[in-house]
């Protein structure tokens, strides 16, 4: 009963566990502000500390920017490389915060006791449950189950501009089995989830331009065609009458939904009314012959993110303007090529201009959809693990959002990735106010035993 | 041959009529900024001293803003008012003047001598051509030829704020047999024009709340409904595929163009390929059965003035807004009504908003079209005076714009006004550089003495 005792010591060290949580908690280690750039120093360094009292050969390695903090312990296979974050977001706007970002603390919340403080479920709290595992472990068998690389970062808050030329510098050393990424959350904060499709996303920002000065709109009005009439015409021919989105080709690379997943999210029994009602809406706006969860997890979309043109200030200006611009996103799945997509869309852009009318594009690169190949039998040993230690059994989930890391595993490392994380939907990461409840604190320490038992034995 | 006289002493004078008028353009009143106030004080009580000269008693009225001059001279009939204004647009961006805007100079040009100057054009250069007319008339005559009014603001170029105060206080005053306006411009800028008929303007200024916070569109991106995307299409839907506006009921009070009207706006042979090559565009875009001209002038249009939501900075955010919004306006004609036209708008907005959305109105004051009747045989008379002077014959035009004081003069006083002026093109009104051809001047001057002629023989 091994697996017991690892979980009991995890038990009876939690307030010891969270007081070294606090103790990260108190670095603000700000990525994005050059102001802060000692304290994310410090972060890494109390990182190196701690993992040398696990026995694992850490280093704080430079890079351009803030440093990686890498990590080897050796063992028996298999050899898992465990990923975080140790930087956090800004804290404006700070008079929204209850206390002091960083002088965090265990609260207790009608809903129980949670850890208030900027980081707290992004991402320190969240990748202290897998050092946390390991201490845990570590007391009970003297050493650490398996070979493990610790690969902690400090820049995901603000783009992660040198984690691609270090993955490739340091490919070999980094290559391992599989990938373990905590910086994830629970379905609806209470089944256990491993993130197994991530959407990739493609950026289109551009300005049309007509006439080549603004115009007065009485005196060109009628007769002049207006930039934001075209740019709105554009805008509105993107989606069908059923959600559907109309560039050509759109679809094509788009795989139809395994049966196995089909079933295990009808499973999650997902409360979309909820969940659009939360934030003031009332209904379903993508594909009508989609559920809603496939909406947002296994079906491309395209947003607009911004637009403008012309006249915006106070009152009135009768201005027929020479421009209008908007910034718009796909979202992709499957196999869609975003080179592809932006390609067909900007044919259906330009075959929507009048004569005489230009475009001008501002480039962004695009990024593929992530799929995680689950035949490795790591993720059904990983689900069982987290089907074990909560309430309800753990699923295989998609995710809206791009999780950039997961694919540079993959493209760089040839590594596949299980995300698994503990976050709840009411965390309010990159917000005032942040909390990580104690439960997934705990629970989540206890969920890496599990895992890590079921990988090994 | 008593015009001939008249006509003779303006040419004999037109040195010293000049000499005047850069008097007054050395004036800076420029109504908008308060720093100018005294100024335009200045500017009242320089044309007060000017009409006093010509036997006119004229005083300098208060107001709220700046004053009004009014200044009445009796005679035989018909009685006249005469409008123009003393104040001028601001100035900015000074360095793309060429010369000091209220250091005035005549300076020679490719195309003939112009008046250099702000306000020059607009409209102390108009205005005096009325002036010098009847000084030359008065110096023929002893003096003025029939009863005129002259009624001349100081705040045109800040939205006229005291003016239908004023109108209606001294409504019995300033009430007379038809109103000259001197404010318009040749049509381009060769054939003398009477205005006839004006477009009336509604706007509308709108914001759509989908959402009730702004939303990550990994989140939910495809399951919620983007309020950028529900404005696109009803901004798109507002032209139907021959460019009409498809508002329900948007053309019931529109009336067709009287024949004679239409048969000399095509006698124009009106060069749109030119007017909209000059400004970048190559193909016109309003109701595919109707001639340029029409879509200008007697067609009321919808029009985006300004759109905005969502991020509109540098780089990306993929935020799916909680809120687009809109500017619009609409230029009518014939009866079209606007609160009628706005509720059909409205009516047509919200019946296109998802369930759960909202729209919120920031409302502005609507104005009808303006239509004089040309029966009064005045209308005549001064088209034949018009075509006398210049090289071609006048014409009955429309202006798309809205003029607003015409439409005062009908409502509040009953009067029909001849909008006639000499004003051309590339005379560079609010802008910088602004000048008046000496011919405008001149011929604008002798075109009045000629007009003055045919209404009192």
């Amino acid at each position: 009963m091994t697996l017991e005792t690892v979980l009991e010591r995890i038990d009876s060290d939690i307030g010891e566990a969270t007081d070294r949580l606090l103790d990260l908690l108190r670095i603000p280690s700000i990525s994005t502000d050059p102001a802060f750039k000692d304290h994310c120093d410090n972060a890494a360094d109390w990182l190196v500390s701690d993992l040398q009292t696990l026995g694992v050969t850490t280093e704080k390695r430079p890079t351009q920017g803030h440093p990686m903090v890498v990590g080897h312990v050796d063992g028996p296979g298999p050899h898992l490389l465990f990923y975080g974050h140790y930087d956090v977001q800004p804290v404006d706007p700070l008079d929204l915060w209850d206390r002091d970002p960083f002088d965090p603390a265990i609260e207790e919340t009608p809903a129980g006791k949670v850890i208030r403080g900027r980081g707290s479920s992004d991402d320190k709290g969240q990748l202290m449950t897998f050092i946390e595992a390991c201490r845990a472990w570590k007391a009970v068998h003297g050493s650490l189950p398996c070979k493990i690389t610790f690969f902690l970062e400090g820049e995901e808050e603000s783009g992660s501009p040198s984690l691609v030329p270090f993955m490739q510098e340091n490919a070999k050393e980094l290559t391992t089995d599989i990938a373990l990424i905590c910086d994830t959350g629970l379905f609806e904060s209470a089944v256990p989830a491993i993130t197994t499709q991530l959407r990739g996303l493609l950026g289109e920002d551009f300005t049309i331009t007509g006439p080549d000065r603004d115009l007065h709109s009485g005196m060109y009005g009628g007769l002049a065609m207006n930039p934001i009439r075209v740019l709105s015409k554009i805008l509105a021919g993107l989606h069908d009458e059923t959600g559907a989105v109309t560039v050509p080709g759109f679809y094509e690379d788009v795989p139809e939904l395994a049966d196995e997943i089909r079933a295990q999210w009808q499973g999650l029994n997902f409360d979309h009314e909820t969940y659009l009602g939360d934030v003031g809406l009332k209904e379903p706006a993508g594909e009508q012959d989609r559920t809603p969860l496939e909406q947002i997890w296994s079906r491309p979309t395209c947003d607009v993110n911004g637009i403008w043109g012309g006249y915006t200030g106070d009152g009135f200006k009768t201005v027929l303007p020479s421009q209008a611009s908007a910034k718009l996103s796909f979202r992709l799945v499957g196999q869609q090529d975003p080179d592809k997509i932006r390609e067909s869309f900007r044919n259906y852009l330009e075959s929507n201009l009048p004569a005489g009318f230009t475009v001008e594009y501002r480039t962004e690169k695009g990024s593929p959809a992530s799929q995680m190949t689950i035949d490795d039998p790591a993720f059904e040993k990983a689900r069982k693990a987290l089907s074990d230690e909560w309430p309800r059994p753990a699923a295989y989930v998609g995710c809206g959002g791009s999780i950039p890391i997961a694919g540079y595993f993959k493209d760089i490392l040839g590594v596949d990735s299980m995300l698994i994380g503990f976050g709840k939907d009411d965390d309010q990461i990159h917000s005032p106010n942040e909390k990580y409840d104690l439960e997934s604190f705990h629970k989540g320490t206890r969920s890496w035993a599990r895992i890590l038992h079921e990988l090994t034995r």
